[in-house]
């Protein structure tokens, strides 16, 4: 394993400016990723790790993990401490890094169930409500999220907040939500827009038993003018309280429940 | 209005300690309030308010919710951009803060619904945790939510993540979780103590159409063995998906939606 050492290494920085810049991510189709747990986890789901870094200590705490990653990384590398303090994001680094190829998946190409349940997000911003989304969807067993404009879920802080799900389930990225939805409801999905506004159908209300896409839109602005229009119902969370509305990943856990527990 | 300018000056001092120290909130009976409109909620849910401060910008700029603390605060202060900076938790304060007193609410006083719906949090240690339930909690109507243990409702990221539902909202803070629940069981409310473990009851399976008190446990340990053999049923939310549990917040906002939506 190659060694690097010297502060203004090419490798350490393209990778930190993989980790900073949304940018630099949709430029290289890389992203980037830290921790044992999560590297490995990378490994197990094939995801595609062009470059691991380890530091020596990480290779003996985290052997196990180690391995698996380097098994499965194009390039590796052995990092001292300060190059791992340089990478981190954290105060604690575990000294475990990867960059990782973002998949390109083609819509056209993905097995849509015309029973499934997915939920899609749109311009969702906060990278603390991308992953707590991802981690629920998870948990709950849905069978697929879209993220589209500026959803941002290869953002390190999603992906931590994600626990590695992200890295898991079925994720698309799309660029279009309404040529997206169009495609799917072509599929023989339901599709819903999510909003506040009170006159909306209640979600208790939609008959779910078939094949749902639901939508929950941007933390201020909520699903854009254009996606509402073209999704089949606008929903709504019935609120008996005060507060003007729920925390966006709050509301998608509550859609993704209604969706899948009955 | 009395002016405050010197870095030292002992009112600051309190004020951030009572801002930065869990214990120094239990040892005064007080909490910080930072921002217009947080701090102006406060006043207009009589909170008592023991001090305020303002910048001069503040009293410009937040004219109106200014007025509204000033009205309420038992002591005002003019402060400087320096001390607000020293005050503020934030990059770019607006200047308002406040020093509340923490009520003391004896259960015994409290009025329970024998049809009610309250969420019960022990030992939730997350303050973004803490404050995302109580935002939940208000939107969807909980008629109230109690604390115990090590759950720090006054501290100032609960707060603040909590968007002052918590000061809208009635919220108990007790000592000694097996005791409230006897209590609340005595008034005539079921007990349920969620477990992601998948061999309780099904949350969708529970009769949840009387008065009705969900508790959720520490993120890392959940539920405590005695409190857990003071409930009468232990319920859990289905998961079909690989995600090993769901996030406090989430578990939480589930099981308020579950007692609430039918």
């Amino acid at each position: 394993m190659e060694r690097l050492t010297a502060k203004g290494n090419d490798k350490i920085k393209s990778a930190v400016s993989v980790r900073d810049s949304a940018k630099q991510r949709r430029e290289t189709g890389l992203f980037f990723l830290e921790g044992a747990r999560l590297c490995a986890d990378a490994a197990e789901n094939n995801v595609q790790i062009f470059r691991a870094f380890f530091t020596p200590k990480a290779l003996e705490k985290y052997a196990e993990y180690a391995r698996k990653v380097a098994d499965k990384a194009q390039e590796c590398f052995e990092i001292t401490e300060e190059l791992s303090s340089r990478l981190s994001d954290t105060q604690n680094p575990q000294g475990i890094f990867c960059l990782c190829r973002t998949e390109e998946k083609d819509i056209k190409t993905m097995s849509v169930r015309p029973d499934g349940k997915y939920i899609f997000l749109e311009n969702v911003q906060d990278p603390s409500n991308l992953g707590a989304v991802s981690r629920t969807a998870e948990a709950l067993g849905v069978d697929g999220m879209f993220v589209c404009g500026g959803c941002d879920i290869y953002n390190p802080k999603a992906l931590r907040a994600s626990m590695g799900s992200a890295l898991r389930i079925p994720v698309f990225a799309c660029d279009d939500s309404v040529e997206t939805i169009r495609y799917l409801k072509d599929k023989g999905l339901l599709a819903l827009a999510s909003t506040p506004d009170s006159g909306a159908q209640l979600i208790t209300d939609v008959d779910m038993s078939g094949g749902v896409v639901c939508v929950v839109g941007n933390e201020g602005n909520g699903v854009t003018a254009q996606t509402m229009a073209v999704c089949e119902k606008k929903v709504t969370i019935p609120m008996g309280g005060r507060a003007e509305s729920l925390n966006a990943s709050t509301a998608a856990a509550i859609l993704i429940w209604e969706m899948v527990r009955r």
